[in-house]
């Protein structure tokens, strides 16, 4: 089968013939129907977040289910699924007491590139490739845990599908689980990239009465607006914690940074009103640090907390936001950019690196 | 009356002999019992937070009201009080959302050093001579608004009380209304000074089954442990974060941070475990900045958050706290360390700075 390989940190990636193993016992092998171009793949090849090389690339994506291991209990061949890259062992007490996004199961052989017994199901001619966050769905098929699939409805277009395992559950969960915007709020968005604009999404739905968002693309703003943002501000031209604080009669409640960059969480936190809450979404550089006021922390009792996958409970928030898509709440269409074939891989990062596109995927024959 | 003056940034604080106006409308004049030696005040001192000059020190204290302006309803002469160095209208969202410390009312005149009508009741010889926010009880007498005072039962002892106003409303309040610690939660409280020890009793009163105190005094960690502390860390000896992780599996669910130095609240951050919560208490220099790895943030969910005079919503919280006190569930007499003549109020202060003492107090003669 083919699939795009990250074989050195700043190489370009190259869609090459792999072997895959048939799935071992709690497995399964998906046929990939569509996989997110999302910007932490990306961090990969900078070499800004590591992962054992080579490795194929791609953890948002979905597919159809054509072979399931022993032992396999929650899907049978022909299901419709969507991956997860964070999987949970229900057990735990972070899995019990509603937080299994922050579950460890399965985070040790994840880190070093393999699956759960510690081998990887992708060679090369006897050399052995690593997986990506236990997925790796750039490629027309993929093995994984068990644990690392989700089943959906036939009904729901599995490019959408795709977007939902990552982006939309960390831009939505964010508002609706980490922040619990309620409604009547008012809303920042820095970064109007994929998750930017799911986090839009999400404060349109939870019922914020006023969505600022802020990027240096003015198609990426426009898109926002379309999708619910009452105001933009374009931050290459205007300084961001004052527009704002003149756009929401001095702060917002809550602020959402969608880029993973020290400068924009720390406006993030500037731009709060006292008693607001600052959410980090975006994954920085390996060690990025953010510097905040501790005077403006404590004067104004601001908060800072980072949301992970959007503090997803997948069983509970993946068919919420698969009805809300279904029923027109969420209007997921518009935020899928443009379609790659495997082969223009290369070409759909540098689209996203342009900064004009909000979210691509590649998509396969099936 | 007598009263103790900050001429200047880095003078030593002088007690003179002062002119008191009586009290205009919705103001009230009271007759101090005693008053608390709390390192915000000293803040002034060194100038790393600012305060229009002279002033006349002083914000945690305790006495009985002797007169009252027109229009003041909630006092009478007579009637035992606290001061409360934070005012809140009770009509705008802030004070109808739970969070009365936020308030913004009588903010810009307190900055400026006056009472809330923009003029001041202290003088010497002519010389205007301005309030401390708001409250300035290093004195014999204070003049203050009604806002700022609360009727407390007559049977409460005022040095008591007078902590309650500040040090206790901070740290239990950091515990119990900012962070809402569970019970069987784990908690680290860095720094054990007086606010510190109070975030040690709330962290008991509020069920943590285990509570890391870190100091570098050997005085004050044994005063902590004697207050419920199940671990104490000498964090001039020991690596902080390192100790932290080993006594508790891993990190803790809630740190405190009652010093306001930036190398401390980032320990705070990183001694906690994956979704863990910081609370910063301590008022920091001016500027000062903290850094927090943002991947520590997101990978882990992590929260930091400020906590302003424990979040408190005085007419609720100080009389749960007194009736805690009254009825043994607060060891407030142990918080108390030693007491002074106002005469001796820089003796007191070098005394807080030499790093044994949790909490003193200045106290009158009635």
């Amino acid at each position: 089968m083919k699939a795009a390989v990250l074989r050195a940190v700043g190489a370009p990636i190259s869609v090459e013939p792999l072997e895959l193993e048939p799935p071992r016992a709690g497995e399964v092998r998906v046929r990939i129907a569509a996989a997110g171009v999302c910007h932490s793949d990306y961090h990969f090849v900078t070499g800004d977040l590591s992962t054992p090389l080579p490795a194929v690339l791609g953890h948002e994506g979905a597919g159809v289910v054509e072979e399931v291991g022993e032992d396999v209990t929650s899907v049978v061949p022909g299901d419709h699924v969507l991956f997860l890259w964070r999987t949970s062992c229900g057990r735990c007490a972070l899995c019990q007491t509603g937080r299994p996004a922050l579950c460890t199961t399965g985070l040790k052989t994840r880190s070093m590139g393999l699956l759960a017994d510690g081998s990887t199901r992708l060679s090369h001619g006897g050399e052995r490739i690593h997986h990506v966050l236990g997925v790796s769905c750039f490629a027309e098929q993929a093995v994984v845990s068990e644990r690392s699939v989700l089943k959906i409805a036939a009904t729901v277009p599995l490019e959408v599908a795709a977007l939902i395992g990552c982006a939309v559950m960390t831009g939505v969960g964010a508002v609706v689980n980490t922040a619990a915007v309620r409604p009547g709020s008012s809303v920042l968005v820095i970064g109007a990239g994929g998750v930017g604009q799911c986090v839009v999404m999400g404060a349109r739905l939870a019922g914020a009465s006023t969505i600022v968002v802020a990027d240096v693309s003015a198609n990426k703003l426009r898109a926002a607006t379309a999708l619910g943002a009452t105001d933009a501000v374009d931050s290459s031209s205007e300084d961001l914690v004052k527009a704002v604080r003149a756009r929401t009669s001095g702060g917002v409640e809550y602020a959402f940074e969608a880029v993973g960059r020290p400068d924009t969480l720390s406006q993030a936190v500037r731009a709060l009103r006292p008693g607001g809450t600052a959410v980090a979404v975006g994954l920085g550089k390996g060690d990025a640090r953010v510097e905040v006021g501790i005077n403006d922390l404590v004067l104004q009792e601001k908060t800072l907390r980072g949301s992970l996958y959007g503090s997803a409970r997948p069983a509970a928030d993946i068919p919420m936001l698969i009805s809300l898509y279904m029923t027109g709440r969420l209007p997921l269409d518009e935020l899928l950019s443009r379609r790659y074939a495997l082969e223009q891989i290369n070409e759909a990062y540098q689209a996203m690196l342009g900064g004009d596109v909000a979210r691509s995927v590649v998509t396969f024959a099936t």
